[in-house]
């Protein structure tokens, strides 16, 4: 039976009851959005008894639907002060799924500040002692419960950073073989989870169930359709063997790639960075390296890595865009290898690679170490996972150490760093960054794959475009869907309202979801607003309207009336 | 002839203008308050290019008023993200006032960081060059300046936390013999003044005049009137024996005194920091010790005092009741002479010494020193000085602090430390903190005055009572009289529209000031709300809703609705 599992982590209390009728539709971010504006004070210390934590599967999310089994996790964020929702992929979803919990929603906060471990299973859900744990990397955390509770249970994990409560602290999961290390890395959730007191969650779904639906006979052939459209998007092939590293050039070319500290849009060594270098290097060196691998079963795309070093030893899994933009061309970092040192370190301190390359290149700047400097780098992230007081600066995140050190270009927009696209060359991502209710997300309405139809560098028709993105990124992280299996769903739409039929019972349109996906945004827009962030007191940082980026010269120049129009539109009812 | 004048730290550019009309009646913070609204975007960086640095002497700057050479110093906070207005004494404002400046207007920001010095007089604005200054502590460098400019100039600094930007800087200034340090303390304007690139202003003011007013005769039979009842006040006595610190020991009884981190309201070694033992300690020691020394020229109150050691060496000018709660009793320090120690390191380091308060005590509970050592909280300080990593947390407040070190019971307001009325126990006070646009301030409504007529530990009547104390708090604020100079204007409202009405001309009554400072918080509220600051999204401290205050018990418990209701009320047109 499904059920919505409550952890008080003040009294110890575990206790599941059955969905109610408000949630029984409900699931992921749409869930989180709607609970949070139910249950939550705005204005509540993120870090205190008063927010809550919630991990929340898709509404396809248990069943076997391809790519259905990404996990999202929410809760009020220290990083932007408005409510998060993080978006991960890895195995633990499709298992809480299959354990019949909706929702997992921690409350309050424990007296003492030694973390524990809650396991849950299909008939057990228990605090297990795990002060071993204590302090323990990322990496090393998921290989001792891996070897604990056996490989086949889903894991959720905080490193360091998470525990010390750091806000550019993310929450790690894994693939089914405990190679990848995948974060639900943004607005700084680990630091909620440590806060709680909790150093991981283990889920155990031996004696679970495929989620069937309530049609499971339209469920299956939807499903099926769906499958075989995914295996025929024209863009399978490259995700396979670049994974989202295939954008790195591209974005290079459109001078839209984060460099030295948001200084320019495009990088001179591009070519060592690039997706293509990614690809060759990992087929040279053999090894543990991987190209092509899933981080969830039975994934058809596989856009997952695993990047060696010289002797073939897995370095980091996966190394991607983001992580590529930040942590390299943003940081002057020229080598994949040294991206990947760096990226390793943010994993396994638990930390958000985006955030860091963000922190990494203020820091930069304030003359902490050289553009470039992969060793002075590593220090400051190994820094953070010591704690030193230094380390406690960067790992609260960009906003927080530009103002320790005094550095007033701070690439960040409520609260939270920017992702991989300067928004004064792809001007649709900054409209996204201000008014998304995520903050400068890469995940909440990037306007990166619409650059073909929208001018990038223009202001026009941003506002629109952003508009349509947003409601796409609510669909895709309430399904549980993943962002690479849209193809399908940008073709027909409706195929997204009868796998939702079909798990829920009832003859849905597209237009339904569209209008629920707009609620969603307003749902959490009132939060923020209680909360005290609202679009309308926000904008790009504001260099980015003054300082002109090369190659192309240009500043943002979207008018801050025209974002807010966003808001003032309808959703379309037909397009996904 | 009056004039504005206005700075760019940009091009470099002095220039001054005449009052413009819309300008004409305005002083002070209400000034303040409406040059913010009208010329700078709220959403802005405090330490970027668009925010502004306001001067304003008050209405009655420069007149032969008694205590009336307040000088208000505002600008977009750095620690509360809203307006703010800090007050202080000394001699600046009405030297200002009497080379004919109604407004100092610093604009934009300097593209190098060294920084200047701005001279002004009734002939004469130019920038001199001061780099032998960088970085020198606030003592150092008045005198300095008193040696280059002469004894006859004021003067406006601030310390290496302010050329830091360290959003816990103030501005410093003197008194007319040069002993007194007092400071335009709160909400990190000299953060501001250092992101302005000005590390002094120089004020000469020969050849200035006295202002006489549009009504000179009526302005000077007023103003003897005011003369006469200030010297009349019964509490004359008292502040000049005691100053501030007369009412250490009463706030002790009422249970409202912050103690160890604000953990209780009661100190046990009250009597050794009391009132009464700094004026024996004070007379007993001799040398440089004095008590009702005052700050500006002519005041007859005199609230000031020199405290010395024990060799009779001035230590610190003055040893004030707000920076003896936090640095005393809130951190465990249980002499005299150790807060003046660490007072004396916070004027120098030009730190306002509320906002230290509450940092040690944060400090203190995570561990960093124990309560009571002053020589380990002196190090701390020490730190922010030297610009040590540990020192730019620090030195960026109470609710930075308490996040880099992850603790969850800080004691702030709206970004801001507060003073030393724990709000738990003097509940008006908890009204003011949340819905005063300046955030949690001793001098922006503060109930301690009232506590005989309305009971601090109910929450009955406090909203009625915190809106009227703002109102004072603008009129006193945008007049330029001292605080201690309210008795004769409670006992006769209409004293003060005479004053005015004696310097702008017109028949004023009382009724029309209270309305004109009703409309001055409106317009911050105004500015605050385009910030994205708003006391809808506000409340105290959470631990402080249900963790109880020792010895009452009491936790604070003004309902939040309630407390907005300050807003609803018209104005009293009777009473001051």
């Amino acid at each position: 039976m499904e059920r919505i599992v409550r952890v008080n982590t003040r009294t110890g209390a575990i206790e599941a009851s059955p969905v109610p009728a408000e949630m029984e539709r409900l699931g992921g971010r749409q869930l989180i959005a709607h609970t949070m504006r139910a249950e939550v004070s705005p204005i509540c210390d993120p870090l205190g008894r008063s927010n809550r934590l919630i991990f929340a599967p898709g509404w396809l999310g248990g069943t076997s639907v391809a790519t259905s089994g990404r996990l999202s996790i929410g809760g009020k964020s220290p990083l932007t002060g408005g409510i998060k929702e993080a978006n991960v992929g890895g195995e633990a979803g499709q298992k809480l799924a299959r354990i019949g919990v909706r929702a997992l929603i921690i409350e309050d906060a424990p007296k003492t500040s030694e973390p524990r471990t809650l396991f849950l299973s299909q008939n057990e859900m228990k605090w297990v002692d795990s002060s071993p744990l204590t302090g323990c990397g990322v990496w090393e955390t998921l290989a001792r419960l891996r070897e604990r509770f056996g490989s086949h249970c889903g894991l959720l994990v905080i490193g360091p950073a998470g525990e010390m409560r750091m806000a550019a602290a993310g929450v790690a999961t894994t693939d089914p073989n405990g190679i990848q290390v995948r974060y639900a890395a943004r607005g700084g959730l680990g630091a909620v989870m440590g806060a709680k007191g909790i150093k991981a969650i283990v889920v155990d779904d031996r004696g679970g169930e495929i989620v069937r639906g309530a049609d499971p006979d339209g469920l299956t052939d939807t499903s099926r359709r769906f499958a075989e459209a995914l295996l025929a998007d024209p863009k399978l092939e490259g995700r396979r063997k670049y994974g989202t590293s295939g954008i790195v050039a591209t974005a290079n070319e459109l001078g839209l790639l984060p460099t030295r500290a948001f200084s320019a849009g495009s990088f001179e060594a591009i070519d060592e960075i690039s997706g293509a270098k990614l690809a060759e290097t990992i087929a040279a060196r053999g090894g543990d390296g991987r190209s092509g691998t899933p981080c969830m079963s039975g994934c058809v795309i596989r856009c997952s890595n695993v990047f060696p070093d010289a002797n073939g030893v897995r370095k980091v899994a996966s190394l991607q865009y983001e992580n590529i933009a930040l942590l390299g061309s943003n940081c002057g970092v020229e080598t994949l290898d040294g991206i990947a040192e760096l990226n390793a370190l943010c994993n396994d301190l638990g930390l958000d690679g985006i955030e860091m390359g963000c922190v990494l290149g203020v820091a930069m700047e304030a003359g902490l170490a050289s553009f470039g400097d992969v060793e002075a780098a590593a220090d400051l992230l190994r820094q953070i996972g010591e704690g030193t007081p230094l380390g406690r600066i960067l790992g609260q995140g960009a906003v927080f150490t530009g103002r320790a050190l005094g550095i007033a270009r701070v690439p960040a927009v409520n609260g939270q760093g920017i992702p991989g696209y300067d928004p004064r060359a792809l001007k649709g991502n900054g409209v996204t960054y201000v008014t998304s209710p995520m903050g400068a997300d890469h995940t909440a309405g990037n306007a990166f794959g619409t650059r073909g139809t929208i001018n990038p560098l223009s202001p026009e028709g941003q506002p629109e475009n952003s508009r349509a993105l947003q409601i796409r990124s609510v669909l895709l992280d309430s399904s549980g869907l993943c962002l690479f299996a849209r193809g399908p769903l940008v073709a027909e739409p409706n195929l997204l309202a009868d796998l939702v039929g079909g798990r829920f019972g009832g003859d849905l349109s597209f237009a339904d979801l569209a209008r629920g996906a707009a609620e969603t945004l307003e749902v959490e827009r009132a939060f923020n607003r209680a909360a005290g962030r609202s679009d309308e007191t926000c904008d790009v940082p504001e260099y980015m309207r003054t300082e002109s980026l090369p190659p192309h010269g240009t500043v943002y120049d979207v008018d801050r009336e025209e974002m807010l129009k966003v808001w003032k539109m309808e959703p379309s009812t037909t397009k996904f």
